[in-house]
């Protein structure tokens, strides 16, 4: 099925497995960074990251760059506000409260709203605080990778449009890109920052953003510099028009064997309808879901539809630890991941179900991931508790 | 000789040719960024760059992070450095220009000394200036990839420590980690910023530096948290202590396949003696710049001792433009790059000479290198001028 060597199955929320084809793009001989293949290579990965976004919009302005997931919130803190203005953060997890954080390191006055542990924060709170105080920006995670709550981004939007509709609205898309419906035009987001290691199947390295028009307009009326140099889209916006132009030019050496397998990656995306690719994701989603139900198991995202597709959060039984569950798990040849969101990290593990795991069917990872799952919680000495009609 | 399909000797200053075995650990499967196996191979990874810096200290610290070259120095201005206080910055290229302006930008005051074109600062002048008044640090570009120029970070060091004892000095590196001679603790330095693609010979994607213990303690000493987010070495030097010791942790997501290749890089690195490799890139530069000078052309490093091993800039005759010798060079089947510094972009071209082309007889890039140079100046109708002797 797969070139690669057998190894076990890594269904963590990140990194993902990969495509064979993906990898051996990791592989590609060295180019030259400003040749002529190579910016045919990089200006139609641009391109694709467009369509990736379902944008038709020619002003917004997609960035790839190298760095971890997490320089996206630079970029947005650096670039998208000034020391002093007002930042609203939606928290559903670990990666808001980073969010914030990120944000108050370059000078944002930071309001934060968490949601409850396996909740989000709702609108009219939400609202309440707009209607407050002048916000330039708000930030939401589209899922936050450590409890498995989804964002409803479409409803956000709309109201932030009608109730502060200057406020620029950005998303932490890290792992939900790829996998989660996104209508970057329609539901008129202002920036999504993401990475290529979950649902887009591309190994860890990239730092992948799209920001519309009228983020770069805001943008543009800065009043200070950016407040960082790496992250600083000032730099980095005629690089990437360049490279999208075909273009030779140089602010930072970028890594020719990630964007090929960033490319390949798309391309693979690209050739099938992105409605097709969410519906999937959204049907091994609630197999997993319902599996862990059946196991009489609690998911950490309380409500149906605060249930990302991405992962499935679950709190182990009680006497059952990570510790234990984990190895047992490994020696079954998959790797799950433990907690993360400091509330709740010594309680849940986390199934990620995105790409190549959950879309070929050939490689198995998902009802492996199951069995293995439900033989390892028996070796943990757990019996699931009898319901009603057994 | 090289499992790579055929593609043109790639001799600019970076990237460079990667070896096949480095290639081919850019396409290990996924696993854990956390897991065993990739504790133990970062781990070793960052114990390997204490040897490639020759450093014994056990106080000093490596940090290898997603990200190009040029975060260096967003590391060293984000977190050595706070706003309002004094750097000196030693350029001999266009990269000790970037190196002032990302220092700008975090808020140190900059003194720029600029060598001239094809040369360096020279120490009575640096020394004025460090007596003039006090600075927090000088930085030094160790060889500027824009004009080949070396600098003496030994005796620059030394005469620092005598002037201005206090003052962090740290090196960009980028161009020079792997192939120029750096004795880290018996220098005295305190910190080198560099990055995979050059002499390392790993492909793109991660910037790796190394600050002394001392370093560390003025870090610690901060007045202000550190400027940068995905920049501060607060975060990233628990997670890379972690990694050196076995210990899971997280901040941002490493990339294990661009680290797999770094460990394969620096394991092949480390199996020969240093010295050997530093002496064998001198070798190949001196054959290099010999050859050109027989051909009638100027090195822009002007002085001998000025001139870096790591790559050889040299001005194009008149007549000869870079527009009509680079794609003579590529039908050729060797890249070499353009000009970079904006004073002499359009009249110079670049030759690296690093990694397995300096190395590797096999593969023969050197010869084929100087061969398709002769060829294409002489397609270009450059004839050499007569020598006394001829």
């Amino acid at each position: 099925m797969s070139s690669q060597p057998e190894h076990p199955a890594l269904l963590m929320p990140g990194p993902t497995e990969f495509d064979d084809a993906v990898l051996q793009s990791m592989s590609h001989h060295s180019e030259s960074h400003i040749g002529p293949d190579f910016l045919a290579t990089f200006g139609e990965t641009l391109t694709q990251i467009r369509k990736l976004f379902q944008s038709t919009d020619p002003a917004a302005q997609p960035f790839v760059i190298s760095g971890s997931g997490t320089l996206g919130w630079d970029l947005v803190s650096a670039n998208l506000v000034e020391a002093g203005e007002n930042a609203l953060v939606l928290s559903t997890g670990y990666f808001g409260e980073g969010f914030a954080d990120c944000l108050s390191t370059y000078g944002a006055n930071v309001t934060r709203i968490d949601g409850p542990i396996g909740g989000r924060p709702q609108l009219p709170e939400i609202e309440a605080a707009l209607s407050d105080k002048k916000y330039k920006i708000l930030t939401v995670t589209h899922v936050d990778t450590s409890t498995g709550v989804l964002s409803d981004l479409k409803s956000l939007t709309a109201m932030v449009r009608k109730v502060s509709p200057e406020t620029l609205v950005i998303v932490d898309g890290v792992c939900s890109v790829g996998c989660e419906e996104l209508a970057f035009d329609e539901w008129g987001l202002d920036g999504v920052v993401s990475a290529g290691q979950k649902a887009i199947g591309c190994p860890p390295g990239l730092s992948i953003s799209f920001f519309s028009g009228r983020a770069m307009q805001v943008f543009d009326s800065r009043k200070t510099p950016p407040s960082s140099y790496f992250g600083s889209l000032k730099k980095w916006r005629p690089i990437m028009q360049n490279y999208e132009n075909r273009k030779p030019s140089y602010f930072a050496t970028p890594s020719p064997q990630l964007i090929h397998a960033l490319h390949t990656a798309l391309t693979q995306i690209l050739a099938r309808p992105l409605a097709e690719r969410f519906q999937k994701h959204a049907e091994v989603s609630d197999k997993v879901k319902e599996a862990v139900r059946e196991l009489g198991l609690e998911i950490v995202a309380t409500k149906p539809e605060d249930q990302a597709h991405a992962l499935t959060a679950f709190y182990l039984p009680e006497g059952v630890a990570i510790s234990d569950i984990l190895p047992k798990l490994e020696n079954r040849k998959v790797i799950f991941a433990g907690g993360l969101h400091k509330a709740i990290a010594s309680k849940c593990i986390r199934f990620g179900h995105m790409g190549v795991s959950a879309l070929d069917p050939n490689r198995n990872h998902i009802d492996h991931g199951l069995q293995s799952l439900r033989a390892a919680l028996a070796e943990c000495g757990y019996q699931k508790p009898r319901t009603r009609d057994s």
